[in-house]
């Protein structure tokens, strides 16, 4: 199959602070869209549009050539793969199954095995560049999976990315993305803590972050979330809930392989502080709440 | 005073990795310099296009207008401007002190005052942009002094950086500076402790380096140390004891203040065991050397 649009139906399931941006440019690069949600009111943006709304993700399968999921959580993607009403068991022979959510390793392996059991070919392609990187399509897609399956798709991976690896077999992506999040993990703790000093140091945030943008400290989390922490802004561009979910599939997995990563382990215990404080649905950047003197 | 080449004389004592970048763009710039090193021979390049060396800090100040120190510890620092043979008491009334060493907030106060009390200008002004900065003069400079003593050695500084801010009285240079390694030190985690993982899931690490370099993980330090990681290449662009030192002054200044940091804590730690396996003199990148399973 050669994916193109108009030609190539695109089904969409996941409707988040991501998966919004990412299907309006699917849509808007031409593709025939259907959609399902949780909470179908997530939909009606697209759907003035002209993507079509399903009400189980079956239908959804029952209408499309490649179905892009970008959900929560494993147990999300379980249930959207593997339920009665699901993707496996409706899909057509030879349609593509693309999981962006981030996820277990082991998990987009039984989603591939069983796919591949049914004529359908699985990808695992979660992506890292936050909210803003979804609204200007600029992504960075991490891509597990067969590489005729990743050469079939890849026109439509760059509808919503600038730059789109294929990293191995099935849960290749996944571990890719692990990585990201273990790095990302061990950055805001250096920004948090850096900005709690300043704070108690009498600084002036506004120049600590004009000095610390042009040095050794300089990431693109300190540039996009550093003035949000400084202004007190904790709205979600990444949840802290998704995050903390990430971060304990990563630590499970390198704890499984004998790795003890502490830093890893400290954003996490940080996180869940934070979560059980009320912030979960708060962005990442909260983590400066976490510096707070008793 | 009016700083300008080749009107204004600099002292430059301190010939590391960093200094000896920093010195050439003064000299290249037709600054008279005039050199004192511990080890006299790590001036030899200098010296042989066109910089004039003397034996003590004071036979630098007796031969300079502007003074800059670029030193390893504190100790170093209180020894080149309060021994007898040092720059305080050796400068001419209206004189310019500027140590560019990183090094404890309340030494510069110190110094601050001590100069106050001769008759000369003193500010603290650490660096970040690491060795390629330097060679580059594009280090980002952080400054804590008296206004007018800033804007007097502003034309100065911008030779060797391209962001030069102040951030308050005496010591606020260190302190803003140490909040950068803070931040550094964070993000060093979450690289290597990525990377560690990476490797154990038998990823592609220049892919991994490809993908995360696109994304949320996306950072100066990930561009710049993730390479050397990967080929085990632990050169030393920032001595890993000299970033032992910086940790030390942060978490005392930090605890000193109630703040407890964690991730900085975990970093410090991972950094003395290095260096007490005989890593002190490698690169901060080594840091993945303390992610191999035992």
């Amino acid at each position: 199959m050669t994916v193109s649009a108009p030609a190539t139906r695109v089904g969409f399931i996941g409707l988040g602070i991501m998966g919004q941006s990412m299907a309006g440019h699917l849509l808007a690069a031409g593709f025939p869209l259907h959609l399902h949600n949780r909470s179908p009111d997530k939909a009606e943006g697209l759907i003035a549009l002209g993507a079509a709304y399903h009400p189980t993700p079956a239908a959804v399968a029952a209408n499309a050539d490649v179905m892009i999921t970008m959900l929560g959580y494993p147990a999300d993607v379980e249930q959207v793969y593997f339920a009665d009403n699901g993707l496996i068991p409706a899909a057509s022979s030879g349609s593509y199954l693309i999981d962006m959510t981030t996820s277990q390793p082991a998990l987009a392996v039984r989603i591939a095995d069983a796919a591949k059991a049914r004529g359908l070919h699985a990808l695992d392609a979660p992506v890292t560049g936050g909210d803003v990187g979804a609204r200007e399509a600029r992504l960075s897609v991490m891509v597990g999976g067969a590489p005729e399956a990743f050469d079939a798709v890849l026109p439509l991976l760059r509808v919503v990315g600038d730059k789109i690896v294929l990293h191995g077999p099935p849960g290749f992506g996944q571990q890719a993305k692990l990585c990201n999040q273990i790095v990302v993990a061990g950055t805001m703790l250096g920004i948090c803590e850096g900005l709690a000093y300043a704070r108690e140091s009498g600084l002036d945030a506004q120049k600590v972050l004009a000095s610390l943008g042009s040095g050794a400290a300089a990431s693109t989390l300190l540039s996009r979330l550093g003035p949000r922490i400084v202004a007190g802004d904790y709205a979600p561009g990444f949840y802290v809930r998704h995050f903390i979910k990430d971060l304990e599939i990563a630590l499970a997995d390198a704890h499984a392989s004998g790795l003890e990563l502490r830093a890893l382990r400290v954003a996490l215990d940080a996180y869940r502080r934070l979560a059980s404080d009320g912030a979960e649905d708060q962005g990442t950047q909260a983590l400066i709440e976490a510096y707070r003197k008793a």
